[in-house]
């Protein structure tokens, strides 16, 4: 039976009876995982604790060996937590580093751990304990990022901002910047929406499989899932090995978030360059050059911008990955991890820098005030206005244009025209009153829900706030 | 006023007043859309219809002008539709074309439909009701293969067809076909749950942002939301107008869709090869050569597995785009329509012409038996064995391996092996039943839910039933 | 033998003897290719008439017959190009189509033409054919591109327009405007590099490989090269049918060239608003606003940076359908063509469009200069004349700091120090020369090879037209 | 003058003196660069050893300080080198710590270091040396793995190897296993074309462009290209610290490399499935299960596959950066290095693992010849002898069509058939040689060049040594 014990000697793989030479070292080194899948060792054992319990209950192993083996695995975490442990690095992955510890720690009992359960199942369960909690931790920052959005609102509500509101980065319409703040808002709010169904789809327990086909074993799948909180079991055996989907679609809503916050991100670089200076940024989210000593670079913004791209990378990676492979498990599906746990840092340091590199940020309302000024952004008005005399909205909207152009002929803005000026292009405008070109006037009149009007704001301002009160946010 | 006119001389633009020159042909050609979005002329007929009913009601415009111009836009509808009609090629977008066709027809009270919105908020409108119907086909056929699923694997379950179950495309345990075909039917159930969740988001109206800040018109959204069968409105004018989340969201759930089809359509490729010969495919769903008079080609399955690229580009295409605008509507955004229409095609494409060529398909269970012969695909049910006498299976694993490396250098499978020389390896085998070894026996023991054991599958094909008899569903 | 005249019944496909039924409906719509390759109908024809010439010079086929062939083809591209005659809609593809046509003309010996070759390497051959136009187009239109830029850079020099150089879009060193135009020229020419270096790989006959082992009879590839224009002929059959990397080499290439569109369409948004005002877009290149009687929108540039977008989009879709395939040709290879048209397409509309942009706007040199004021993008000619002075360049760099700090709070610009000011930070600046913060004087220092010195973009401009007019260009 | 130390006590940024408070720890983690840019520490050492050099050979700075300068660097590399010194953690990026750890060591003459550069062209430098040598690593790669396959291809034309060639995964004619080994050689032999051409554009100094503009130093770039080896000068001061072209080349290269390993890594797949068993794989390069002890897995050419999509998702992460930056010089470019990275280390792991692969894999030529068994893949064959009799080519794929429907319901392989079976299809097949439906008579025939015939793949063998033979190989 000493031959049995052979395994021992060479702990860093969990197979090879059937092997009758060992591996090539380059092959080693392409196919460890240990490297970026250590990450998962609390998952690992977490989830190990669960079956292990589980097997003793059903007593498909002596109760005695389960036992141990939950005890040997709560000191392997503590050991590891407190660094007093260290994962073997020749490990072919983080479950044999760690089935390598119990056995140095509880001998041979711990050969019983793996029973009724393949690596398959196993990396599959261990990859839903970990996004779950990543899922949560980023639904957490996006939560904290929409209160400092709505903080803001209140302010600049409270301060009657109002500043272009652009299309095609054109000055279109004055708007407050309340209401600017607030689009970011509802973008954030779907964000966790989306995140919590895809939850919803992760919190499904794979383990029970086996390889492939399930087991013989009388396991009870319910029971894991439930000491490991997951909401169901995945309902087919081979689908369960087989399936990344939930990774995939986090990384979707992940690319999501980061448009929403490359969008934010942009807005911050136009706004804080000396030619818009509607905000200064804070001296502690910025840098300086290592040559021009006047610089002061809004790094955060452009960086949040800039790993927009590393996020749609690591979608597509997947896709690419995932696409025409036949069932069930692959051993490309190992290229999972390292786009899911980078994707998942990566939101999880550019939403808290970039909420503070907004919070921190001095806005500059007169500059923004400054820059309305002979705009033309209340053209729309003056239309609107010939409209409620009787005319079509087309040829209100040509009379307008026709009015613009001769003020552009003339230097002129439309604060500069007087009524009798308008009227010569038509009628209408005698019963203009004064101030309809007015940006604040402007502003006032569109009071229609989701307008820029205060009062129309405040009440979006409450329905977001209720929003972040409600139970479920 | 006669000026006023000269827009309807010019009806393939809907501004002008303000601009000195025309444009220029190039940049006219680079910038029209209606090649692309002609094909939302009946949404954009739907919407209008929508507003210019809430306008009459209001007061905005007379209600006898909100008649004609609803009457009018109900015969373009039907002309449009019969062929009487059509867009005029050089308008430059599907509104454009149809408020010129309306002006044709009711004369200027066409010019009062575009009070109080502007292309913004309608295009954003006519793209979520053409996403809804997208959304509401794809769900619809994905439902249909799920029944031909459903059914073909209550045919092999019946016939009890076992077939070598693969990791890594090496046999690994024996299953059941019709685990193995319901393993897609939870990808598609998955599938249908995103399409519903995209849905829920995509069912929300944004016309009354106007151009980005709201309409200072007494304008009701809940109507034309109503009207128009949308479960909400858009809270933010600028959110409103510069999203475009719920078309990556539907290009995500697509791609996921394709992943699906593509592992399939791997399949069905490997399986009708000449080695594996585990199926025929049907003449109707196949093609031939124009040089080799023997070839019958899956085309089906290879175009299945490669439109896959064609929907992740479309997805990263988008995401692309809107990667870093600042709000609210840009330009860019236009690029939203071609992936978003391609996508639901190609999905509307594949998925039936799919379905059909695994409908058809002649599955020859005797290969698939053929190929489980000494092909020791039940080696874990004899070290299961071993664990079963008390051995810890990472004992039995390696005692199993030396037994497979032995058979493979003496030639024989394992079912060449008798109770004797098994016993040479571990004194355990003693109490093996005869059997054990067997393909059948294997399936038949995993019996655990989600397993392939033919109760099991059962169990699981009542379940899939109930969902597709679900209300929802 | 009437019977194998049933080919002439349905000539919708080249092949069926084999098959007992018909083609599904749905499958046949999957499968059919015409709607998209029926462009490449000139590059069809072209092969095959050196096909059918080189056939009868080889006595592969009765000289008579490849004459009265490639007559018959003649006068199908005369018909074609003058729209008397058309594709048949029914047809499998586009190779069908002609061959139809052909025996609609010339009868039986039109079955001739397909000797020794098959639809795999035809349309390989096509394609080549087709993108080596294509590559050509696109490269004259980047050198059109080029010759604005190095124009409007000889205009601007002799204007000694200065703007801000940007950094972190933040102003980094005075540039001038002509310096800043160059930049896009070397990244054109870069892009003309790349394309010359494609077209040498797309320039390589396919013909010959047949359906993937090449050809019994006796053929002579170097004649059809020589024919066609081929620089050299494939010399692996299997990889000449199953090769798609010309393609994605042309989609990375084209991605490039959007990348540099983006870049340019970026800064002309920016410099078209009203905060920057640098320059001011022609009416004949902008658009309106179906509400907004104001508005004048970049559309060019907005479209030129969304398209990137979908050119990725395509690259990735390529190496996506590419990626696992085995050899040789599979259907999935289908998908290049779309990505491939539509790139090039996207290249030649964007590229004159968005040079039509830039060369019609105009320049408001005043607007950038006033830009420059009190905006110490000269800091560093200061810390330089420190280092000048012996002060190493590290704690200049931090000298300087500290006086544009001081600058900051008491509301000054470098150009508002006389020498004592800056004498109390350090005593070096006793010798400054009057003029060293001054924009222009900053300038003028940069003189090394790529500077932005007037005399090195002067030595610069020469190089770039050296470039345009060599004969290789 | 203390105060002007104070940056020798904060070493850890290399800029300060203009800002009031210090960096947030959320924004500097975000920002911190040395965590992936440490790899580049002996490209940057270079580098200023060939900066210094200049500065000190120009009298830029004083020759004894240059002296120092260069003494202290190369003392760095080495203690860098034997791990006796270690970059400080807490530095921004690999600039500051070396230029820290040079300070530490030859005190505030290191400060004269950064004299007329900026860490803009210093780390485009850095990037471009790195990548200059990944290309030759990969290069070599590259070519090992072409000797490899040419020494494969002569044994098995030695050996005569025939296998059934296929298109669509279905068999289509008989191929040499030579001839098919050989289309990989030219595949790679294209990838290492297009990593010479990417060589040559990465392979041009930036050195020099200062922060974006050029420095007024009389610095000499000539001189500093010389000592590194470059074969050119950037002409563009802005395109030199903004252009990244060339990493996104090098991207595109390595994605067509991963397609082509990802295609014979599907093939090796396939070929070691108990259903086609063409080959065996070694031991070595194969691993096993945790769970089922039979298992050998091919897990090199699984990880082959897979992480094509990680490479394909660093290109697209790249070009999304790069979209719509404004010039010069953006943060967001940070984002350029780990994707570089990280495919330069994917292409140098999945190479020699794949080479090893298909090296110590054993040729199953009994599998392959016994699969060709009545697989009717000379039926082309037959078609052509019809038309050497005259018949055209059409008419002949027809009757063999038929004739394998017939042998196809009766059971029967085209070997099964004698002369008089034929005829009764067509007269012309009297005159049929025998042997003709025979795999090696199919094979020989196909002489043409670049046809699988034995003296075919012969002179493209040779073609192939010739290649790897030639200077620049």
């Amino acid at each position: 039976m000493a031959e049995h014990e052979s395994g021992a000697a060479a702990p860093a793989r969990l197979w090879g009876g059937r092997f009758a030479g060992g591996t090539d070292a380059l092959v080693e080194r392409l196919n460890r995982s240990l490297d970026f899948d250590a990450r998962l060792w609390r998952h690992d054992i977490q989830g190990s604790i669960a079956h292990a319990t589980m097997l003793g209950e059903q007593g498909i192993i002596p109760p005695k060996d389960a036992e141990r083996i939950v005890q040997g695995l709560r000191e392997i975490q503590e050991g590891l937590a407190d660094g007093s442990l260290v994962l073997e690095q020749a490990a072919e992955d983080v479950h044999t580093a760690i089935e390598s510890l119990l056995r140095q720690r509880i001998g041979t009992a711990a050969g019983r751990l793996h029973t009724a359960r393949s690596r398959n199942d196993q990396v599959a369960t261990d990859t839903r304990l970990y996004l779950r909690e990543a899922i949560d931790s980023v639904s957490a920052g996006l939560r904290r990022f929409q209160e400092t959005l709505v903080h803001l609102a209140e302010q600049e509500l409270d301060a009657a901002t109002v500043l272009p509101g652009c299309t095609h980065l054109q000055h279109a319409q004055p708007v407050l910047l309340a209401h600017h703040l607030l689009a970011y808002f509802w973008m954030f709010q779907r964000d966790r929406e989306r995140l919590a169904e895809v939850r919803a789809r992760v919190n499904v327990l794979p383990l029970g499989a086996g390889a492939l086909a399930g087991t013989s074993f009388s396991i009870s799948r319910e029971r894991v899932a439930g000491l490991l909180g997951f909401d169901g079991v995945a309902e087919n055996s081979l689908d369960a090995v087989a399936d990344r989907d939930f990774a995939v679609e986090f990384l979707a809503a992940a690319s999501l978030v980061m448009v929403h916050c490359s969008r934010m991100a942009e807005e911050l670089i136009l706004w804080s360059t000396p030619e818009f200076a509607f905000i200064e940024l804070d001296d502690s989210v910025t840098t300086g050059s290592s040559i021009m000593p006047q610089k002061k670079n809004p790094d955060v913004a452009e960086l949040a911008r800039g790993k927009a791209g590393r996020v749609f990378g690591h979608l597509l990676a997947l896709l690419t990955v995932l696409k025409g492979l036949p069932l069930a498990y692959n051993k490309d599906m190992q290229e999972d991890k390292e786009p899911l746990f980078d994707a998942a840092d990566t939101l999880e340091a550019v939403l808290p820098a970039l909420e503070r590199t907004l919070a921190t940020a001095r806005f500059r309302r007169e500059r923004m005030a400054a820059s309305l000024r002979r705009d033309f952004s209340t053209a729309t008005d003056l239309a609107d206005h010939l409209v409620r005399q009787g005319m079509p909205f087309r040829e209100a909207h040509h009379v307008v244009g026709r009015i613009v152009r001769d003020c552009l002929e003339r230097g002129l803005g439309l604060e500069d025209l007087d009524r009798e000026s308008l009227v010569r292009f038509a009628p209408e405008f005698a019963t203009l009153e004064f101030g309809t070109a007015d940006a604040w006037a402007s502003v006032s009149s569109r009071r229609v829900r989701g307008g820029t009007a205060p009062e129309a704001v405040a009440a979006q301002l409450a329905r977001a706030r209720a929003l972040l009160n409600s139970r479920d946010s």
